[in-house]
């Protein structure tokens, strides 16, 4: 289910339950550990922008999520600095897209996370690197 | 209304009446010219994260419509290819986000654009940067 | 000179004298006041790629440095966390290459800037975002 | 020596040895094979900036180096798009970084990669990702 990394120090399902905005979006929390979150939404017509393909602010919010939720595992309450993403392919309604974010550093006040984006065929739709600042206050769950 | 640049050469509202992601998620849009365009929110309970403040997927969705609608409006099908946002201030419910994409480069094949994202009293949320991919199609309105 | 902005609280050409990469690759400072510095470079054989044009780490570094010298402008040390640069015309040699960054948004802990990097002829070649961390340190020049 | 992708079309050494910027700051290419590239250098006084610490240029024209060489190891020229960097560590006069450039999406017009730079202990120093288009034209070595 994971890759070997330790429980989250937090219930993340519980944090995940109340982000209206994924929420209201269709996007769900999959798995979670510490320093990393799997979340996945199926595409409808509601995701697709003006040229009929998903629109790039649902595949980054699905992204942005698991991020969020990776990244406040550890119990400290955590904010995006930064997020850039790179679009490879496009998604349609009726696809799955799953988003793993999985962090690659992390210092007292900082840390970073990659987040692949694929497709139901495991091909990647996008790929997202985003930064946070690790406040010194507990998320509560 | 606009920074002097010739009008668009579609209908730009038009083409926002059909973003179904964008406008499922309250996103409005407020002008547009060739190579520019604004796009607005009031922030709702729906568009919080689980620490209470302006999901960072809604305030990148707002910045990547005006991006679109900007790109867009010089007639040619565009598609994103990354974009890179940071976050400099938080913002809550009822707030009004109000986002400027304007268009900074230009060739055949690619272009740029710088995205402000401000709140109501006027400060940066947020700053975004894309880059799309200007097809040969037409955007068909 | 520059755009209102007050002067540098440090002697922001004295801490750029010690900037050994930016120096060492013809680099120089123009202009610094309290969250702004201008860089410079006229562009040489050796700032070239395998394509014959500016390698984008010259354009990069010319930028790096011109956030540097504007971030630090302040006086507490500051470090990069983030960059993101796109590129829109290229560059030959003899070309002077002038970077302007700008500061657009500052915290207790953070702050962001906007760097434009243009030609002789005034045209945009990139234009990257970035993001520092500022320590609680004075920065010693 | 790589992870199983076929040899590279061209002559990436040979391409290498021709770039100026790189090889003037002391950059090597280390491995190169179709959509990946590796490169490296031992850390000088000439690469550290205002801080005492390796220049963010410095690091960042590693990894472009290694980008440029992956992308354009298929035979066509390609230009870089955008580059995006978060950097997790410092590293010092002396170190070793080692840059690795691996394809994670390629089109007919567009291709992404991420770079890891790591230090000589194997710590993660930054993270890049980088977007290239795919010109028409055969890379001349």
């Amino acid at each position: 289910m994971n890759d070997g990394r330790p429980p989250a120090t937090i219930d993340v399902f519980a944090l995940a339950a109340r982000d209206s905005f994924a929420r209201s979006n269709g996007i769900e929390i999959v798995e979670a550990s510490a320093g990393r979150a799997v979340t996945r939404v199926r595409l409808e017509d509601r995701h697709i922008n003006f040229n009929g393909v998903a629109h790039g602010g649902l595949t980054f919010t699905l992204a942005d999520a698991a991020l969020g939720y990776a990244s406040n595992s550890h119990g400290a309450m955590t904010a995006s600095i930064d997020s850039h993403i790179v679009y490879s392919l496009s998604a349609r309604t009726g696809d799955v897209l799953t988003a793993t974010a999985v962090e690659i550093a992390r210092s007292n006040k900082l840390s970073n996370y990659r987040i692949d984006i694929v497709r139901g065929d495991g091909k990647l739709v996008a790929a997202m690197t985003g930064t946070t600042y690790i406040s010194s206050k507990p998320i509560e769950v």
